[in-house]
């Protein structure tokens, strides 16, 4: 990682950590509610989705404050994924980040309502930002809506579920973590686009590289669940193992994971150059998330 | 209940029942996922909330046709609310509408999933319904998402979870209600405004008319939990007594609770006075509302 990056997804992430809280703030929720929104929002992550869209608006020459709003709505949505998925219905997690899950802290249907709310509060501050006219505010909203819906997440959690006790090939692997995690990390790229008006030549560079990048990201989750440290993960080390999970580690080897994972990074490189963007800050990040250890 | 108003409610309850899955139908969806998404969509109801949508712009002079997508994204949220509500760590209703539950037909896990899908797909129809222009439709997913989330539909929920262990005052059943079940009947007739570009005197009244007919008609909810048939109303009466649930006739009896839904009735109307609405179908549903036996 350049120190160049590094000091920009410093910088980004306690930019997004800091709004974060504060979109929830002036809004009259019911106390306890409020509170368990804000313990998941704030529990911190790397911000990726949000950097990446920041990225790429100064990729394509815009102001990141263009994207501010639709950042944080998608954080609340990959957050409002994070606290339904530990439910006990479904993967019945304790910790998150090496703290007490939202359920845990707060009981199950509170959880369920944080959950459900922070979806719901997600749409409103896309539709209602200020600084972005009718028409971009509603692509953004139906492009959020359809990556994060039963045709992109939800639909990857229930593959997630039916898969448990199969084991998958290499392409059913690819198409459940595409809908799972791929499209959530391509909207930040697709909202860039539509935010600063791209060409379609840009735009196909643009989601080219997310869609690459997803799976080089997602195979890296599975290599670091076995070569990872415990204490940067916040999490135990070799659980997808313990749990009989699909991974990619498990269908190809650590090795073979980690050519795919390079060959992927490649490509997602390859789109960028299409568009002369391979000396920027998204090229960078593709660099850290071959490299990344937590 | 008026011939006029009889043949119109059943005409427009066919024609959303008809719709409904028509907004689903073309989407790749997992198959057990979209499964249990339409077993909920499909399973009835009196779509009372999208006929206010359509009896508004009609008042408002306009075709009904414009409210088609935002009628049938609004019952998508309703949906989604009954069968999160349903789930054991919330209500555990093993019955709706003399049906198993979501959660009981397709576990729990898939039905958390198909109640996030439904509310996610809600606004992605309104966020790019192709007859309204972009600004509309921002507006209403705003409108939508303020009236079902945390400061709304949502947070209501978590009103009546902290309330169910204490005796309300009728100010504060009033204010749980005016969240849990009053907003997402506001909704349709702000929508009407919004989509017909009603002028501020008659959304004023069309608000005011709604929240008192939201109120009457959670009134009667309680009312017919008391006196209802059990094949009309499709589920056990006297259950809110075996709960032990804060309800208008604990607080006020049943002659006091009637003579209360009717004093909203009568209110509702004269907000509909105001604009010289009172001779239309939103003054005759509101009639139905004060006489319904379902």
């Amino acid at each position: 990682m350049t120190v160049r990056l590094d000091a920009y997804m410093q910088e980004k992430k306690a930019w997004i950590d800091r709004q974060l809280p504060l979109f929830l703030q002036d809004r009259t929720i019911p106390g306890k509610l409020k509170e368990s929104m804000l313990y998941s929002l704030t529990a911190g992550g790397k911000r990726i989705r949000p950097i990446l869209l920041f990225a790429a608006l100064d990729t394509l020459g815009k102001e990141e404050d263009l994207g501010l709003s639709t950042a944080v709505a998608l954080e609340m949505i990959h957050t409002y994924s994070l606290i339904h998925d530990d439910l006990p219905a479904m993967d019945n997690d304790d910790l998150r980040r090496g703290k007490p899950t939202n359920h845990k802290m707060f009981g199950e249907a509170t959880a369920i309502l944080a959950g459900d709310g922070l979806l719901t509060v997600a749409f409103q501050i896309v539709a209602s930002d200020p600084i972005l006219d009718g028409e971009v505010r509603s692509r953004l909203v139906a492009l959020l809506a359809g990556a994060a819906g039963p045709e992109g997440m939800v639909g990857g959690q229930e593959d997630d579920l039916e898969a448990e006790e199969k084991t998958l090939t290499l392409g059913q692997l690819m198409s459940v973590h595409g809908r799972k995690t791929g499209r959530l990390v391509r909207f930040p790229l697709e909202a860039a686009a539509v935010i600063a008006g791209a060409t379609e030549q840009q735009t196909h560079s643009l989601t080219g590289y997310a869609d690459h990048l997803g799976l080089a990201f997602q195979i890296g989750d599975d290599i670091l669940d076995i070569t990872g440290n415990e204490d940067e993960l916040g999490k135990p080390v070799g659980s997808d193992l313990d749990n009989h999970k699909n991974t990619y580690v498990s269908l190809l080897k650590l090795e073979g994971a980690k050519r795919k994972m390079a060959d992927h990074v490649d490509h997602a490189v390859g789109f960028l150059r299409e568009s002369g963007f391979e000396n920027g800050l998204l090229a960078q990040i593709a660099e850290f998330v071959l490299n990344r250890t937590f």
